[in-house]
């Protein structure tokens, strides 16, 4: 019987999360059953997603339940295989939770190349995050060359590289960044046209003084203040997609938010169309996605940042930050050593 | 130089409009230009979209200027033509405004045949409502066969068409209408399968328990606590289609609406894609709408029921009414005697 590593969900939290509702404990893992493998983590994944998972209440996937390991996918090596299609020493990814070890059936992970790029590139740009990325620029947004895209959270993980690919499909791109130093970087290095820094208290007019021509399409990571000062810029027939809303997931702000009726009337009067996504609907779009981004990532022309906390036990606070915007671009979590 | 009565927009309203913000008067028509025909009313509609031209605000028309004459379509027959298309005698269809006589181009006027429809469904079942009706139905919400589609405002100009479309499709059809006689009139008459009292204190439990398996469609023409009761009974990959929203249209009930973060949520759980539409965009698809439509009023197998206020003096009293629900289907005004 061997020993690991685990953060729990200590309690359910009310409103914003604490350090209170996490617990880091050991526990025994259990013996490999046929097809089952057994993971070394190296790299955890946080995303703003795992927030929802703390909360009772139904959402798209079941909440974790109290004492229970955190979800989130992770990229790690296989030490023991019982599956066919895996041998040790080889790198996976897939939901191995907040562990430093996990046990799970082979067909649950995917195996990476590491020649391709960075293992922990599995977890960001080339994963989960860059396929929401890919999807909602293409298949929810159908954003077109010559269009005007906002995309908020314009730095994570999710917007850099929809921002990105937005601006090689020939579309103008302004993004909504926390800070001076995530736009500066939005606009140097990520290739943004403009960046605004949603702290500002003049966000609406600086966002109206920069879209004379009103904007088509916008990548909605945020809500709050964001989603207020790019609604009366959409021109008729504008589109939202619809993938996240960091700024209400705790709660906070939604006493201030702006009324349904006034978003209603501008979605009739624009003509606007406004859809949700989760990429678990679109795992058939995968291949697709890597065939076109990972060349651009292997050569240099999609460029990401990472933000890299070292250590299990440091995952909640390092959650608790990127839910605050202290990350800056794809926050991982150092769990193991490089194979 | 000939006199005609119109109805003028004398002020604008704040909130609920009122008697006051309308004048009858007497004005002098222009003489013909070319390719203008000289059109003497006989039946004028009244829509709840005309509640927004009354405002100053930014719409997807201009407003009603004050002093202007009330916009609105109109049937009526031509007496002068100055335009090659038309002769005295034709009977038309046309942007005349609430007046008895109207001067206007005659590239802007639709004729009608009388043989096909009682004249005055070219401004109901087989005018714009009933092309929403149609376009929303099929274009925007795409309603498949086995689905389960509500309805609101399900017995007016336009929910009574959509009804009866989507139960001739193959749907589970629920109406939502106002009070007991329209209830009992969309299920006895139009056929649907059930209908509930938006005034019914039990509106979201009794939605609830009628739709066990959830909601795909919500045809919305009036926002409000319809609204609220629907939503939560959105399954994944529900539809709204945003045609109107009667019940917020004078400003009431906004303080009351749900936090738009609750919408936002539901959205993205259940990945809605909710799409406002207005049918001037549509107007490609109007000779498909009444292939398919006009057979179907000509034969019976779709009813409508019009509620005739007599004397164009009278128009502003039926529209106030029209707008707290006190019409029965399509509200028309006899404004001159049938040709």
């Amino acid at each position: 019987m061997t020993r690991y590593d685990r953060i729990v969900l200590a309690s359910r939290p009310q409103g914003q999360p604490g350090p209170e509702n996490f617990r880091l404990e050991a526990a025994d893992l259990p013996a490999l059953a046929d097809g089952e493998v057994l993971v070394r983590a190296i790299w955890l994944s946080l995303d703003p997603y795992m927030r929802g998972r703390m909360d009772a209440g139904k959402s798209y996937a079941d909440p974790v339940e109290v004492g229970a390991t955190m979800e989130g996918g992770a990229v790690g090596e296989v030490l023991e295989s019982r599956s066919g299609k895996l041998k040790p020493g080889d790198i996976v990814v897939g939901r191995l939770g907040w562990a430093n070890h996990a046990v799970l059936p082979g067909k649950e992970v995917r195996k990476i190349d590491p020649s391709l790029a960075p293992i922990q590139t599995a977890l960001g740009v080339l994963g989960m995050p860059g396929h929401t990325a890919w999807v909602g620029l293409n298949d929810i947004l159908e954003a077109q060359p010559g269009e005007t895209i906002v995309v908020s959270a314009a730095t994570g993980a999710v917007g850099s590289l929809a921002g990105q690919l937005a601006k090689q499909k020939g579309l103008r791109v302004i993004g909504v960044a926390g800070g001076a130093e995530k736009c500066r970087f939005a606009v140097d290095e990520l290739g943004y046209d403009v960046c605004l820094d949603h702290r500002d208290p003049d966000l609406a007019a600086e966002m109206a003084a920069l879209t004379p021509q009103g904007v088509e399409c916008y990548y909605e990571n945020v809500g709050g203040k964001t989603l207020e000062a790019v609604l009366p810029r959409l021109n008729v027939h504008g589109r939202i997609a619809v993938c996240g809303m960091i700024a209400w997931y705790s709660g906070q702000g939604i006493a201030e938010a702006m009324p349904l009726p006034k978003m209603w009337r501008t979605i009739l009067v624009q003509r606007l169309r406004v859809q949700g996504f989760i990429i678990f609907d679109h795992f058939d779009r995968f291949p697709a996605f890597l065939q076109e981004v990972a060349p651009m990532v292997a050569d240099g022309r999609i460029k990401y940042r990472e933000t890299v906390t070292e250590g299990l036990e440091n995952a909640p606070e390092a959650f608790l930050s990127l839910l605050k915007g202290g990350n800056f671009g794809k926050q991982l979590v150092r769990v193991g050593a490089d194979p």
